[in-house]
């Protein structure tokens, strides 16, 4: 799917707010990850490889979510009954993050975005993009306990093109760095005084 | 050292208060993050491996540390520089955490040592237990930040004992889970509310 096809994916738009993430602070963030000029080279790469695979990350990830009944229930409305159509907006959307995070530069559009996706796993803004009253945030440890399958099951996918064990393992330690730095930037409305 | 001669260490004490972090919530957060017995048995292994080699695990996290004016800063005083004493402490029970990571169950009292690090993290508690007048609190993203580097170094030392790849992958992905798991006890007092 074209990434400007995608419902609610708003990456640059008039309608999001600047971050109070600096881009000193993403310098720091990155210095606290070991972050070299060969992990933005490997998440390119990782990009590369993942180019054709990533409907089926999305769909290992959704078969994780969907077989664990307190992860499911973020999706779920009133009913209790989670929602196939808000299931999809987001997973398009979830898919076109793996996509940004292999390629976008760490500038102003890319920090505002993610204080964009922040906001919408909080009482801020979770529901409104997609219209579905469900559960009105997602809390902080499970955006934290997110880092290991988003980062472990990523190996399989990064193997899959043939390329050597030692590019492999660059590209995965890549990507956990990444993964690591968006939650940081997605913590910061949970706690905006101490983050 | 004894972990009973550890300054500040007070594991299983009575002056470490209940934790707010019920053991259904640990539960769940183990099943987000697909811990299974084996990564039980892999952490026990791991602590065999590393048992004579968490002095080297500290000498090189805190060469990280002390080479990040950044991450250094959380140890210095009103003058503006670290303190050899606080630092050594810090390291001690540090040394402590990596052994209780490999070897303690999860239980009442983990649950509840592991609420009062937390405190340790913020203002509640930051500096009372080495009587240093330091910076106030640990900001959330670097406690989020440091999955990655304490995670990512502990893979050579888990090498070092002669395991096969597979073991020591094993090894490495459950002590990944694990300090996943202790970042996510630790993000309490930062967002009680919305944790």
């Amino acid at each position: 799917m074209e990434a400007t096809n995608i419902p609610g994916y708003t990456f640059g738009g008039p309608d999001v707010a600047a971050s109070p993430v600096t881009g000193a602070d993403v310098d720091r963030l990155k210095a606290t990850l070991l972050w070299t000029d060969d992990d933005d080279r490997y998440l390119r790469l990782a990009g590369d490889v993942l180019a054709d695979q990533v409907d089926g990350v999305l769909e290992l990830w959704y078969g994780y979510v969907g077989s664990h009944p307190h992860l499911l229930h973020y999706f779920t409305g009133a009913d209790g009954q989670p929602s196939g159509e808000y299931l999809e907006r987001v997973r398009a959307r979830f898919a076109q993050w793996v996509r940004d995070v292999c390629s976008r530069p760490h500038d102003d559009a890319w920090r505002d975005y993610q204080h964009e996706i922040a906001l919408r796993h909080t009482r801020a803004k979770k529901n409104q993009t997609d219209g579905f009253d469900s559960v009105p945030e997602i809390p902080l440890r499970y955006l934290v306990a997110f880092v290991f399958p988003i980062t472990a099951t990523m190996r399989s996918f990064l193997t899959a093109k043939g390329h050597d064990r030692d590019e492999v393992e660059a590209m995965h330690s890549a990507w956990f760095k990444a993964v690591v730095l968006h939650v940081c930037l997605w913590s910061v409305p949970y706690a905006p005084e101490v983050w």
